[in-house]
């Protein structure tokens, strides 16, 4: 069933590539129009999607999820023409030189071609997503999670109107209109089509595509993140950092996990830890040498797992170690090498954590929380990477496009 | 078995990563001395493996490929100190800024970690390739075609001991000793300690890779390569470029597979191209209106899949082609993405097949030959991707890294 929507997505991947700016950023601003005017098919469906979700008996938070109103619906809307205003990674060039045989050799960006994006009932990544491939120049095939089929159907429909006003083929953005789970087996293996795979969502999704795909997969998204307080940290400062990190969004991917505090100031930092985030809701699974200093009826012994759990939660995991070298090992055991920090002002220890710790993003005196696209200054974000190939935590436009070489000779031949 | 194997190389590549760059050309060149120094077990052990593969019937051309002699061996430790020559990729920092909100940001080359590399009967790539991850600060396990596993065997013990010699662990070059073939399906399932992929190999073990790896995966090296001869071209000088394309080495993936003739210079030209090429004891497999024009014992009409095929050998595919859209289409239907040129004088046609051809390499008036590492400016070459993420075309040294972000903050918490 999908290889049709593949060779379609193909098709269309050849012309977006060679779209002008002025065309892809015109046709961005006819999406978001399209979602408005449409708004009210648009909520209907996505009624219809909360209906059902209330009768499966899906939890509250979930359905606030897949939830839309004319609020956040003008606010996926806005998102498509700030994504408008992002610079066009497509056709940059870059490595330019002339070899000693007189060669001219370049790179030029160009797009990926086909990406197959797998994520859960949130219907604002529909159309980030879209926004998103289109602006790159590539074909999106869409698989978002059943509870939102309804939603996406309504607002695929209409993006589709905006990209054929646009002179632009439909196929450019196509869902996978059925809740079948074998359908996501598909996309895996659909190879000849399909360039990109990217999962969003949780563990079980990521290594489910990468055991799977035979297409080149982009996981991430699961960070067990660390903050590392060094004897020399500043504590006050290093208090309101792990405030900030923990409870700001504690939902979320680079959310903090787990503190380890350096044993010369554990006994009187860690009391103080509790005191800032127990009030907030904080809980705390504290390793045995953190549990004998602290008496607190928000801590609890640490699990054998709970240091290689990603929370997304209040809770915190606490533990004193040694120093740094302590730390550093820790990380490297625990960390999913997503976002991972040093609280210190000895200068020395901050170089060794960056040279040592080998994450995604590595942070020295700052909250974990600025790992995201829009706050690196990207603009944007399309996922979180922590494999190792291709691109390494937040990716957006220019991590959604590939190079070709360009080789101009005057008749060279190889000698 | 492999898990053991996984583990250690892990290790080592955590210290590899912390190497200087000192350190690392200092290890290289005891590579190379080692390599001479045991030079009469190492040719021994092939000795060994060119006995085993005539018992078994092997062709002279495969003998060949994986027999060693003095000068040879005494080439494979050379291009070692070349490597050790070449700048380290490690450490270097890139799209460094200040964001508005103070935060200093960058983005710091870090090595991939741990690469699986499979490869045929070639003991010249086994030391290739342990050259360019040490070089690169990478740990390998290496795959090698079970036909020289004495050669294999024996260089390894060699390279290892001058890893010893400079304080670096052996696990950072190991080998999987054994034929067993399920050993592959093992190492590309190694998801836990392995971070990349590389076949060396035909297109049967790249497919096996894609299909069944559980880590990223670089394919490549299938070359079905196009030229295009425009009507305004130097014909003169296309006839110079077909030869070197087709003839120079032909076994190769970026040596040429199809020329795409003009119809309005067709008549003419075509038969030059026999001229020219007959009498290196090119074969030529024509399409219908290109074998119209020929008449000759070396041209046969082309089969179905002929424009299909990777030829690796002196067969060369004629077709005309009513112009550039045509070659366009051509290409975009038959191409593996490897090497496609246009030899024209049209600049605007060049200008068009540089915009629409999406191939990793895409040439103007220049033989496809130049695909290549070093002829490109790389210094070595690992594998020429024709996959689209993380590295396309030629890889060397910096395609066998990735990057961190490095965040410093200023006690820096998010809003």
């Amino acid at each position: 069933m999908l290889t049709e929507l593949g060779k379609r997505a193909k098709l269309a991947a050849r012309k977006l590539a060679r779209l002008t700016t002025e065309q892809k950023n015109a046709a961005l601003h006819r999406l978001a129009d399209a979602l408005l005017t449409d708004q009210k098919l648009i909520l209907a469906a996505n009624l219809s999607d909360i209906e059902s979700a209330k009768t499966a008996g899906l939890a509250p938070a979930m359905i606030d999820r897949l939830m839309l109103n004319e609020s956040r619906l003008a606010d996926i809307a806005h998102s498509v023409r700030l994504v408008a205003n992002l610079p066009d990674p497509v056709g940059e060039i870059f490595e330019a030189s002339t070899l000693p045989n007189g060669l001219h050799v370049r790179k030029q960006r160009v797009p990926i071609g086909v990406l197959g994006v797998i994520y859960e009932a949130r219907p604002n990544v529909t159309v980030d997503v879209a926004g998103l491939a289109l602006k790159s120049g590539n074909a999106v095939i869409l698989r978002g999670g059943s509870e939102t089929l309804n939603t996406n159907r309504a607002m695929i429909t209409s993006l589709q109107k905006a990209l054929s006003a646009s002179d632009i083929s439909i196929d450019a953005i196509q869902f996978i209109d059925s809740p079948d789970r074998a359908l996501v087996l598909e996309l895996l293996h659909l190879k000849d089509y399909v360039d990109m795979i990217i999962p969003r969502g949780g563990a079980g999704l990521h290594n489910f595509c990468r055991e799977n795909s035979h297409i080149p997969v982009i996981t991430g998204g699961i960070g067990i993140c660390h903050l590392f307080v060094d004897d020399t940290a500043d504590q006050d400062a290093a208090l309101k950092i792990i405030h900030n990190a923990k409870t700001q969004r504690p939902s979320v991917c680079n959310a903090l996990d787990t503190v380890l505090v350096h044993q010369n100031i554990a006994k009187e930092f860690l009391p103080r830890i509790i005191d800032q985030l127990a009030p907030a809701g904080v809980t705390f699974r504290a390793e045995l040498g953190a549990m004998s200093m602290l008496q607190h009826e928000t801590v609890f012994p640490a699990g054998e797992k709970d240091f290689d759990t990603e929370w997304l939660s209040l809770v915190l995991g606490l533990k004193v170690v040694s120093g740094l070298d302590e730390a550093i090992d820790h990380i490297a055991a625990h960390s999913t090498a997503h976002s991972d920090g040093i609280l210190t002002q000895t200068d020395s220890n901050a170089q060794r954590f960056i040279a040592e710790v080998d994450s995604a993003a590595v942070y020295v005196n700052a909250s974990t929380r600025f790992t995201d696209g829009t706050e690196l200054g990207l603009g944007a974000e399309v996922a979180v990477s922590t494999q190792r190939l291709h691109a390494r935590g937040p990716m957006a436009l220019r991590e959604l496009t590939t190079y070709k070489w360009v080789i101009v000779g005057d008749n060279h031949v190889r000698a």
